[in-house]
């Protein structure tokens, strides 16, 4: 066999990503285990049945061709609606790419502005591919850290430290794995180092319907950052439409028409009755990403109640998405420790802190994807297994 | 706005794509002028309505979360199946990765072998995006030109001569925009060459169902070269599934493991119903591949018969695919400045040769993708055409 490349040979950095406990819960499923599945960010719903009749009528229909690379016109026109609403920058068809996902819409979006070695910042703990992403365009990521103490907000001066020479920032809000929701503040000051370094911004807002405290705001909307960011939304969060595929980049049109260059040769669109359907579900209004996004407020709720009832498990306040990351490290365990000891003791499975870089050490994420009584059971058993080991230590 | 990557900013190399006769045919029809549109690779039916049940069924049925990212475990073993039959060589679930399409399966085989800056070889005439594909995974495509007297196909010498310090070469057999259909001495040239050269074969096999002369091989089934090919697959053509963007990389087990992690980072994976529909479709069998292909059979013995009744414009033996490319040179034209003469002059739009390189520099490429009669009587116009612009000359 010849050689392959150096980028597709180290796309995982060091090897070990954290991730043990996810497979060993996936092989005791697998294995007829029962096991309280709390690590993956997909609804406990699947998509509502009146898109998926959008879909199948525009199928039917005959938009079964090849889809206009840039996207469907209607659907562009639809989401910059939606973003200029959502943030009050004027936005058009032409700051629209339809890309299959957010994930490529990320990957895209760093093909577009890192040269190969350039140095793609990444906020630590970060969602598990953003690191695999900047390599994936050659570039390298460089972590910039932040503290528990601190709801995992990226800091000025960590963030003008770490941006030295950097091409790019990434950045997520709502934030997965933390649940944390950037203030403005936090925004301005990723403004003026990005402005400062002559950065580009990419901001990662697939949880932009998530938010239970206060609102969303869009660091596009940042006086003179539309010019220099690039946004990354998605249908699958918001819309429970995960597995369809769809999502967008929105930035300025010169870097459009370039990306619409980009997924001529590496995506050839994205299929035309998901953006039918992507279409129909925006069209549909507010309620529907209400309903969507209702379990986890609720949820989180739950979480907030049974989280209070102790103090040894402290919960980062969550203002967003559909995660509660909980400090255990009272326990004495790390993450992964902790986490592997869940999984044996009660078969709960939910993810190492150290799955998401080193920041959140000593935490665990936890889905709440759950039905809300199994997942208040759950809660409840993870916060005694917690005191279990903190009296046994 | 900050700089842009190199990489993006020079995806079409250096401009001029002869691409404007397309792009005036589109403007044409857009402003209500009637055009023979014999252009692009679309069938002009869609997607059987049974596939199209099959994936409402499957989506309805609940499968609309993420999908696995290597594939859906029955599609891929269907695939598997597939290829071993079609080439006698031992193929499992674990030699293939499911891809939003065959352009993305293209795209992911370059990142796979292509560092920044490798030689990716190309042959000459060749489908649009092959340049920008080898270009967006950072390489330099580099042609192997071909003569029109050869039928297009790639020669030994030349192959020898192209490849001295390339990474991989791509080919694409039955081949668009030709119709060739490589026989199994040019195989065995392209085998030895990539082979003293030690270098990856990407074989485009998307046409693999529209062989009219003949069958299929692949170059994967020759002594050895298993290990030092990717075979790209797509539903597209076979199914006239185009605008479903489903396709396939197969090859070696160790490159499809790096391939997944670059999907993990990249595409997140293919939609799940959308994998169930292929997989109905390919157990659907022969029968409904015959069905789509036979139209083209069809229309190629059609090209055949009307060519023959005159011997200015010489056809190309098309073994396969859906196209016929004819050598207008003997009108004294270029092929761009005889496709935009024929779009003036009967508003029938063709590609021009040089679309696709230098190697086919005075042809034009015809997409036999219009009804019969309506086929029939445009290459009649066609031939007429040319035999005035002949006599005046």
């Amino acid at each position: 066999m010849p050689a392959l490349s150096q980028r597709i040979t180290t796309l995982n950095g060091d090897g070990s990503d954290g991730w043990d406990v996810f497979y060993r819960a996936r092989a005791m499923i697998a294995a007829g285990v029962p096991v309280t599945e709390l690590t993956i960010g997909e609804h406990d719903i699947g998509t509502d049945p009146s898109i998926l009749r959008a879909m199948y009528d525009s199928a039917r229909g005959g938009h079964t061709g090849y889809a206009i690379v840039p996207g469907v016109s209607a659907l562009r026109d639809a989401v910059a609606a939606r973003i200029e609403a959502q943030s009050g920058v004027p936005t058009s068809r032409e700051n629209v790419l339809i890309t299959p996902g957010g994930q490529a819409g990320l990957f895209a979006a760093h093909m577009a502005v890192c040269s190969p070695g350039d140095v793609g910042l990444i906020v630590d703990p970060y969602y598990a591919t953003y690191p695999g992403v900047v390599r994936s365009a050659g570039a390298v990521p460089r972590v910039v850290a932040t503290r528990s103490s601190q709801g995992f907000l990226p800091e000025g001066a960590a963030l003008e430290q770490a941006s030295e020479g950097a091409a790019s920032l990434l950045i997520n809000t709502p934030n997965n794995p933390t649940g944390a929701v950037y203030p403005r503040h936090t925004l301005q000051d990723i403004a003026d180092v990005v402005t400062v370094r002559d950065m580009w911004l990419i901001s990662d807002e697939v949880y932009d319907s998530q938010v239970w405290e206060g609102a969303h705001l869009s660091p596009r909307a940042l006086p003179h950052m539309a010019e220099r960011t690039l946004v990354i939304g998605s249908m699958s969060k918001s819309h429970a439409m995960t597995g369809s595929r769809i999502g967008w980049i929105v930035g300025p049109e010169e870097v459009i028409t370039c990306l619409v260059d980009l997924a001529t040769n590496t995506t050839y669109g994205v299929p035309g009755y998901i953006q039918d359907a992507a279409l129909f579900a925006l069209r549909a209004g507010a309620e529907l990403e209400l309903q969507v996004a209702e379990p986890f407020q609720r949820r989180r709720a739950i979480a907030e109640r049974v989280l209070a009832k102790q103090d040894l498990v402290r919960m980062i306040p969550a203002q967003g998405a559909m995660y509660v990351m909980l400090d255990v490290r009272a326990t004495g365990l790390s993450g992964e420790g902790f986490a592997n000891a869940l999984l044996d003791a009660h078969h709960i499975a939910v993810m190492p802190g150290e799955s998401f870089g080193t920041s959140a050490a000593g935490h665990v994420r936890v889905a709440m994807t759950l039905e809300d009584s199994q997942f208040e059971a759950a809660l409840h058993r993870l916060c005694s297994f917690a005191a279990g080991l903190a009296q046994a230590a």
